[in-house]
């Protein structure tokens, strides 16, 4: 199989940096040496193991796009860059033609749909990248669909760890929370326990020292109050692998819809990519 | 509301019992003082609380039923038997134009399933009354469907708790692992771990003392080889209080069936329950 080029956009932040890693030691893709990245990153240039990569602002990327894109045909992008670069780059990998997975969250996503909508080339957008998160909210939302009401009375206690650096409360369990609601159960996503403190992380939840930096679990217990019925569910990620996988999977999808050109839909989701294996 | 009368068959036993007692607290229903039971059984009748039961053995039974109906117009019948008596009892129901509820597993399934469909009126059978169970299942039914292979490379253990009588295997593990074969994970049932020890199920799981004689806890615990991903499904029946509330759910769904004449369909099962709510 001919090597995909991927540009990984988002350099030099961190999980662009581990997908560009994942990237170069992946034997179906070849990294594009160019990222786009903030006009306030004053490096020109930064290394990702032995690779140089060189950093485009927006303000020169115009000039240098056409012929990176000569030199690697058939160039997909995977943009994890910043929410107030969202709309922004989207645009620009439209007005090139260039297929995208965009992981970045944030920005105006209605903004971001009709964008893609009006593209010449397919994109999927995934604010999760984590398959099988993504499937599992999707079983969810079938039940809370299906059988509204099916806990009627029980109660529901959410707890959800993430790094220290995560400010806001995770948006797996707000969705989930969504679906719990419809199944009956009265809870609202104030009372979420968000667990941010290394010490409580490592000692009382076990989660491993080298994940303490990177890290999203998750567990729901649903109970009925005359203690005749419980219900745990547990969604525990470590580290970025999960989500290096789920991109790579949106990246073949993308190659696969182009190479095939069955795309007369442009705007594609991670369920889309889950299903396409069926 | 008029009180539904409701005919437990089954009692002595304990399932029955436990029916048969509920009724009794239940504004929504009167018991029938009558219960189909075995040709063994020597007592003929057994005391309900305050209530005396007559028992009905098959020698018997057609003798005095007509009687009973003109009694309780519009009866339901609920069957916590024996496998060996599902059959014979679906075809008694069905030949005195009884809608009933059938909780007793075993028999012949099909038979059970040709005589009800070839009735006058309406049943429910269903394995598994406990709602929540039932609507779980659906769900990873729905991702299996959906998303197979989607933990493909994943591992999978099981961990069951019954009370020591259950010889068998969970039917509700048994299920769910078919679903997680499905979704990619390579798993025998045979690896399913039982539990049976009255002494673990205290100091190990933390079964209520109460509930040692009457629990059925299940957990399932998948793994990606690497670490990175932990996915944790428990869910933990104490007692028989849930299969109740399900039971009069099924009860509820027929008596709502028979009023509005909505029974071209005669075979029912709880999925056709819990989606009656939407």
């Amino acid at each position: 199989m001919n090597c995909i080029p991927i540009m990984i956009s988002g350099l030099p932040g961190n999980v662009a940096r581990v997908m560009a890693e994942a990237v170069l030691q992946d034997e179906r893709f070849t990294l594009v040496p160019f990222s786009l990245t903030g006009e306030e990153i004053s490096d020109g240039q930064v290394a990702v193991d032995q690779t140089t990569v060189t950093l485009l602002k927006p303000s020169e990327r115009e000039r240098k796009i056409n012929e990176i894109l000569e030199s690697y045909p058939g160039c997909i992008c995977v943009d994890y860059t910043h929410p107030t670069a969202v709309n922004d780059n989207a645009k620009f990998y439209v007005a090139h033609k260039m297929p995208f997975v965009m992981g970045t969250t944030g920005g105006d996503r209605q903004d971001l749909e009709r964008t893609v909508k009006n593209a010449s080339m397919p994109a999927v957008i995934a604010p999760n990248m984590a398959k099988q998160i993504v499937g599992l909210q999707a079983m969810l939302e079938y039940g809370a669909n299906t059988f509204p009401g099916l806990f009627n009375g029980f109660t529901l206690q959410v707890k959800e760890s993430h790094q220290q650096g995560k400010a806001d409360t995770s948006g797996t369990a707000k969705a989930l929370v969504a679906c719990f609601n419809q199944l009956g159960i009265d809870f609202d996503i104030s009372s979420i326990e968000k667990i941010r403190d290394p010490k409580i992380q490592r000692e009382n939840l076990g989660v491993e020292a080298q994940y303490i930096k990177g890290h999203a679990w998750h567990t729901y217990t649903i109970q009925a109050p005359d203690g005749s019925a419980l219900f745990e569910l547990t969604h525990n990620i470590n580290g970025r692998q999960n989500y290096v996988s789920g991109t790579f999977d949106a990246v073949m999808f993308l190659k696969t819809k182009i190479d095939t050109n069955a795309f007369e839909q442009k705007l594609f989701t991670m369920i889309d990519v889950l299903t396409a294996g069926k």
